[in-house]
């Protein structure tokens, strides 16, 4: 078996790498990804070979910088399934990317009266835009809830999507609960009543094939870090038909075709939606992070976390006092395993946990609405990739295992 | 004489890491610097050593990444005066907070019959950003013009800034004309009028020694990329009673204490505006870019970059045919010499020099109503640093003396 574990120096440098020497069993992957070699090397690279402002010069430095960087678009472009790279915009992150639909596209479709339908599972990030948008427009704010189990009651969505609707946002994959949502049938629906759907593929790009125009998704964000790549660094694809019609977010540099004091003439797609100079490093870099994945393979990388995760899954089972939020089955957590523990805070389940040397998070996860929904205020959340192991997922059960006696309570 | 060249490794590992393997005169410097090897590795070393996603974690290696990264933060505020760090707020560069003020603040605190003060000289993005608060508020948006040598008229400048200014958006140094404005003297006039002053450093913070609280400047931005950092990074200096009092810019994960379905109570300066996962390695890259100019010292570095700059404008000025803009003083150019060629158009100037191994850019450097106000379309800028010699001033001032020549005019 291919040990993909020495592609990432993080994890496979112990004692030189890692912050005091010891071996930490890294389950935090949901929070960021780390990075393979190839990854780092390609931004180091950029800036050793190739370091010029893209877009500007004609020299050959600046002409190779821009080859790069466009390059890295059409990588996106074909990882994602868009039909074109003008479709693919480089932004900072996911959350950048939600705001730029929402202050762009958002802000000037959506009127008072009008309605924006949104999941009670979403990151605050596919939620605040529309918060602001519904503020400043009059529109409504309507949720889309769960089962307990994560599961979305399709008949239901179907009744919610009236045609006062106009924007569905909705997460690909909670960040919370791992659980798959349907997109391309809620897709549907939304645009039968002539509505938008803008989905958030934070969590799905780095465990799933996606394919933007198989969901028939309007606009789609998600994060390089997230998936191998750097910080800094993330994309928002968006159907050209309303790209073209949306006013530029941002403003500056590289985004004009020419300026007068009092007005511009804003450039082609998709560099109406770049101001500024671009993170030609970061593209770069994620392209060299996608390369990556496409080699491994998603095939190979979901049958090794859903092995891991379904033996960590497996192990809390037998807890009676641990409780998994969201689906029975292993097979619906994309790596992805939030708890609660009875009696027992998750910020104190996470420090026993450091004790142990398991990297995890404790806290809302940037999803208060859906733990409020859920009943709870706060929950640990263990996220596998396909690099970790089942020893790692070995040692994670028996760390919870234990958890309750160490804090005074009984096994 | 220390050879810093060595510090860069695109400079000075010629034969390997360039273009082609020839040896490139880089004086584009104003479009993008250099990065120093320490700058490189600092970014590669969070990757191999620290990677986690800072803010969020409480184990040791997201500990250690918010360390570093609000290190990095103090590294920015004592680099430019600032009073306090949660003054300091990461964005991608100049550009983005510049939007970040224009919708924040602009939005929020100018109204119909406002006054938006700029300069004619701005780099598009500290005048679009302005055009969009104008024409979405109904204020008007005037210009400060220049005298043709760039220098500004300051009892002009005075008469300009009325009751009705409440905005006077200035670049302290002019990214086509080098020159640097008296930013102490006009932010003291706007502020007798109870206006602010938004200042780009885009161009100042890489040559020159800079203070926010002595400039008493309400807004500052500046790039990563163009001292010596990495691209994808940069800042956004703001007074804290002005930060305090805004509303947020982009919404979603990391910036809030706590969110509802229909609302969200929002984080603490600086958290407020650095919404999503933060661009950590960004900027810890951009804290050793800081340090490895403060180890040089502004001092060192002014005095070999106007040697340099001296040199090939003491040659240009032998060519009857090339106009350089601006002041006829190489002191006042901060590295930046931008000219024109009589009969010549800058887009040749610049393929001739690539041909003689220069990058140099032509074209309206983001900056076209300066252009237009000085009677010109396009220019050809060259841009020195520090780490430019003389030689390449000579070798630079050489191919363009040959220019007419080569274009089939006469000598």
């Amino acid at each position: 078996m291919t040990d993909y574990r020495k592609d990432f120096p993080l994890l496979s440098e112990i004692g030189e790498n890692t912050v005091d020497g010891r071996e930490w069993i890294y389950i935090d992957n949901a929070a960021t990804s780390q990075r393979p070699q190839c990854v780092i090397d390609a931004e180091r690279d950029f800036y050793l070979k190739h370091n010029a402002n893209p877009l500007r010069g004609n020299y050959p430095l600046s002409v190779e910088a821009t080859e790069l960087y466009e390059n890295a678009r059409k990588g996106v472009r074909d990882f994602i399934g868009a039909k074109s790279a003008r479709e693919i915009i480089f932004t900072r992150n996911t959350t950048e990317s939600m705001n730029l639909v929402a202050y762009s596209y958002g802000l000037t479709n959506v009127k008072e009266g009008d309605e924006i339908l949104v999941s009670i599972m979403e990151h605050h990030s596919n939620l605040l835009p529309w918060q602001m948008v519904a503020r400043q427009t009059g529109a409504k704010l309507r949720f889309i809830e769960c089962r307990p189990d994560g599961s979305l009651d399709l008949d239901q969505v179907r009744e919610q999507i009236t045609e006062k609707t106009k924007i569905v946002a909705i997460t690909q994959v909670s960040n919370v609960l791992g659980r798959i949502n349907p997109i391309k049938e809620i897709a549907a629906m939304a645009h039968e009543k002539n509505a938008i759907i803008v989905v958030d593929g934070a969590q799905s790009t780095p465990h799933m094939p996606v394919n933007v125009q198989e969901l028939d998704a309007d606009f789609f964000a998600f994060s390089g870090h997230k998936i191998f790549g750097p910080m800094g660094i993330g994309v928002l694809y968006g159907k050209k038909k309303l790209l073209k019609k949306m006013p530029p977010f941002l403003s500056g540099g590289e985004m004009i075709e020419s300026v007068t004091r009092e007005s511009a003439k804003y450039a082609e797609l998709p560099h109406k939606f770049e101001a500024g100079t671009v993170n030609a490093a970061g593209a770069i870099a994620l392209h060299a992070a996608i390369k990556y994945a496409q080699s491994v393979g998603f095939d190979v990388m979901q049958e090794r976390e859903l092995a891991v995760t379904k033996r960590a899954f497996d192990g809390l089972k037998e807890l009676p006092h641990v409780h998994v939020l969201g689906s029975d089955r292993a097979e619906e957590h994309t790596g992805i395993l939030t708890f609660t523990i009875d009696d027992v805070h998750p910020h104190d389940v996470s420090e026993i946990l450091i004790a142990d040397g398991i990297c995890v998070r404790a806290g809302h996860h940037c999803a208060q609405p859906l733990l409020n929904y859920l009943g709870i205020s706060s929950a640990t959340r263990a996220s596998f990739m396909f690099y970790n192991t089942e020893e790692e997922a070995d040692q994670f059960v028996a760390s919870i295992a234990s958890i309750r006696e160490r804090m005074g309570y009984g096994k």
